[in-house]
């Protein structure tokens, strides 16, 4: 089968429009197409064998999408690396890979000077913008090559690439992903559309495009749609994008949603462009929501994903976004939506049958869009998976319409005297505090309870509050055993680069009350 | 992987609409799905093997829309016979696909006992609507089934149907369509529309459903969208059928437009309703395509595609319809569109090389829902495929926008004294003659040149036209080796159930001028 099946076709019939605009320079299809058969001809004068993986560390830049694209042309493997982790953790993930090439921006030339005395099996280090020594420049391997798309044979289980975790929890594990998955995962996000993408779209990439959920530019490329990528988030910098650029896309997480929000001076943008704002990746508090469909207006779609298989799992479509209506319509607001067409999608309690409405269980699913296996960690892969549908290990309930509400992560679960706790039951009764601004808990170890709630907070500017206080909001509204026995103050929240908190670091307490 | 992925979902999201409508009765999503299930696990009651063949004979009706999803959830693969052969013709078929078992309407209660002295391996007859001697009732193997689907197994690879071609030319082939195939052949049509079906949409289903055309129906079901049959075309039920059920969409073949748009009173139909029309299998001739433009509006869509990889391959959507504008924008009509996403198909030279704009080659493609092989016959198989693509067989051009005009079948090509002659160009020569309603013709043997051009013409009602005056108007617009050396007249064309002309049976002369 030839590899470039979907991703080709825009360059033959938009051949002039633009597929990428960054810092103010457009690139037509028919340019950005040549340059990634070039690239995809470059990668395989390395010699690297079918499915070698090539690690990715990258700002947002098109040389994201050259390389995914050249990648999947010359039967490579592609692993993405979080710009945000350092040197050890590059190290640790091209290793526990195997990958034996690395492309990698100049910011990065130092970092990736560590990571090579680190990795031996790393033959090959490709600096993007070139002009770093030891290393060679991504436009000189390109230099001369053909402008044709390479003969290459990939087949449906041919290895498309390895995403690690976020490792929010433990240690990140290499989420495979064939071409096969991978294309499914293409048709899923362009079945899934109530509004079809095309040549007259403008979709705005600020999240990290080697994140899942930043894989969405692939749907909006291969309809001949526009790209334009932002390096990073700034609320006057998108606001200003979308105005001058006509945008008519973006994809948001919630924290960047909230960010703009706030913005002094919102309202001079003109946005009228915008036709959709999709969301996800971390949960939406309801407040901003509602101020975010007044501000911008009912174009709201919320996807639900996770590397395993990235959105859409469920869709919330913009006739769900019912702000004024009966309490089961507008509740709906707090739900991730329904199962997306093509995924089968189920709320099962421990013994693998679907819960009652209301009932709390994990959510689990079959797609043909959904991961191969951990690599090379068949123990894991086996137990993420019973009777074929993979265990998400996502906690859940589902109401009467079918609509999914995610509790909280099942590892998240603390256990105390034997009682479950749901830390983002406790999160929302700490944010009734008016001086909190954001607030995560987690279970730490107690000899006598088995574990205990955790509580870190952040306040908002010049506000104070007491760990008594924070305790107090939580035993006014919730169950006694659920109210925390540590509490903590703190500047931020650690997170990931998709806004994500990573409660591993939460349980490494500092002091307590 | 789980059969029922995509279509068990418009029954999960909208089980109270309605699924189908078949004289005057409407099945929702839930009722239908659930009789499907019942109906699956009565097929697999028989003991038939996982991938065993089970022929369908049919005429238009529900049964057919639930014997397809029911062998897919059971696991065996359907082979659908066209209503119009005879028993030879259902004998050969099935003997060469060894169906072990065969569901059919009570119309054809005697051919069945024909074929089933010819079949011996015809294990199982099944009569769709009971009560004939000697055969299960659909109904009462379905009865006491459970309402769930069945725990089946079907992998990408397994076979998910055997579709015969029409066998205009020579005798028909098994086309075998796979669960990957088929299910890419779903998302294939769902990723190239312009306009998103929904729950809104209303699809008239006028031709066979068990033809590859009439399997539109799935995309419009998955989707939770109402299907409505109709056991046959009559231009008067048609438009009573749009009018009163507000249908949204419709397929019609060339014949059955040109027979609406002459029905007298066609100005009084409320067709508001229509949002797309959709054409193909047979070219669509320019006069009758304007009018119906005219009257229907700017609605038209055209999808190419034949039994091995059906609709669409190319796609001529509404903004190619135009009939006033520069000439390269109008001649697009005559087109069969662009390369649908998804479909890598080129227009190449003996070598194998894409043509120059404007030279005739033959259409090759790739697709991930192209069929696999022809049944057992691995000879013709390894003719079809060269380097992985599908040689078509269909003679085209493309322009430099990249619109194919299929100019002809390749074995359809006369070859007189060395000269390469398309049937298409002298039909269309012969339909200049006012009297001539419709003309096909094909070459039949001749010692002196190889071959010689027969013509076949039907006159239009009331009208006159001698041999003499056909070769004539050839003359006039033709070199002189393209004139029809045979002329005969017909009260009709032989035509297949999709009003394909029969070239087959054209050759076999019956007189001469």
């Amino acid at each position: 089968m030839k590899p470039g099946l979907l991703i080709d076709w825009p360059a033959a019939r938009y051949p002039d429009a633009t597929a990428v605009v960054f810092e103010g320079e457009r690139t037509s299809f028919r340019e950005f197409d040549a340059r990634v058969n070039r690239l995809a001809h470059g990668l395989r004068t390395l010699g690297l064998a079918r499915g070698a993986r090539v690690g990715v560390l990258l700002p947002n830049r098109p040389t994201c999408m050259e390389i995914f694209f050249a990648t999947q042309k010359a039967g490579l493997a592609l692993v993405p690396l979080n710009a945000r982790h350092g040197a050890a953790e590059h190290a640790w993930v091209l290793e526990d890979a195997a990958a034996e090439a690395l492309v990698f921006g100049r910011e990065f030339a130092e970092t990736v000077g560590a990571v090579r005395t680190r990795v031996p099996g790393l033959r090959t280090v490709l600096a993007a913008d070139g002009g770093v020594p030891g290393a060679l420049g991504l436009g000189d391997l390109a230099l001369g090559q053909p402008e044709a798309e390479p003969d290459v044979d990939v087949g449906e289980d041919d290895l498309e690439r390895i995403h690690y975790t976020s490792g929010t929890s433990g240690r990140p594990k290499g989420v495979v992903i064939t071409h096969g998955q991978s294309c499914h995962r293409l048709l899923q996000i362009l079945i899934n559309l109530d509004q079809p993408i095309g040549p007259g779209d403008v979709n705005l990439n600020v999240g990290p495009l080697t994140h899942a959920a930043g894989l969405m530019f692939t749907a909006y490329y291969v309809r001949g749609a526009t790209n334009v990528i932002l390096e990073r988030f700034e609320p006057e910098t998108v606001l200003a994008a979308i105005e001058r650029l006509r945008v008519t896309s973006v994809l948001l997480v919630p924290a960047m949603l909230v960010r703009m929000l706030r913005m002094p001076g919102l309202e001079r943008y003109d946005l009228r462009s915008l036709r959709r704002i999709w969301y996800g990746t971390a949960p939406m508090p309801l407040g901003p929501l509602r101020e975010a469909l007044r501000v911008f207006g009912p174009i709201f779609r919320q996807n639900y994903g996770m590397s395993e298989a990235s959105q859409p799992l469920t869709f919330l479509g913009p006739e769900d976004h019912v702000v004024d209506g009966p309490a089961e319509v507008v509740r709906r607001l707090r739900s991730a939506g329904r199962p997306a067409l093509g995924v089968d999608l189920r709320v099962v309690g421990d013994e693998g049958k679907p819960v009652k409405p209301g009932e709390v269980g994990e959510i689990v699913y079959q797609s043909r869009h959904m991961f191969r296996e951990y690599w090379r960690r068949p123990d894991e892969t086996a137990r993420a998976f019973r009777d074929g549908w993979f265990l998400s290990g996502d906690l859940a309930t589902v109401d009467e319409a079918g609509y999914v509400y995610i509790v909280d992560r099942k590892h998240d679960l603390i256990i105390s005297g034997g009682f479950n706790i749901y830390p983002r039951e406790v999160e929302e009764a700490i944010l009734r505090h008016p001086g909190v601004a954001e607030a995560a808990v987690v279970g730490v170890p107690d000899e006598e309870w088995g574990e205990v709630v955790k509580a870190v907070c952040v306040l908002k500017a010049g506000a104070r509050a007491s760990a008594d206080e924070i305790v107090a909001v939580c035993r006014e509204r919730l169950a006694g055993y659920k109210k925390p026995r540590i509490v903590e103050f703190v500047p931020e929240l650690p997170k990931n680069a998709y806004g994500k908190v990573e409660r591993r670091r939460l349980k490494e307490t500092r002091g307590g009350t």
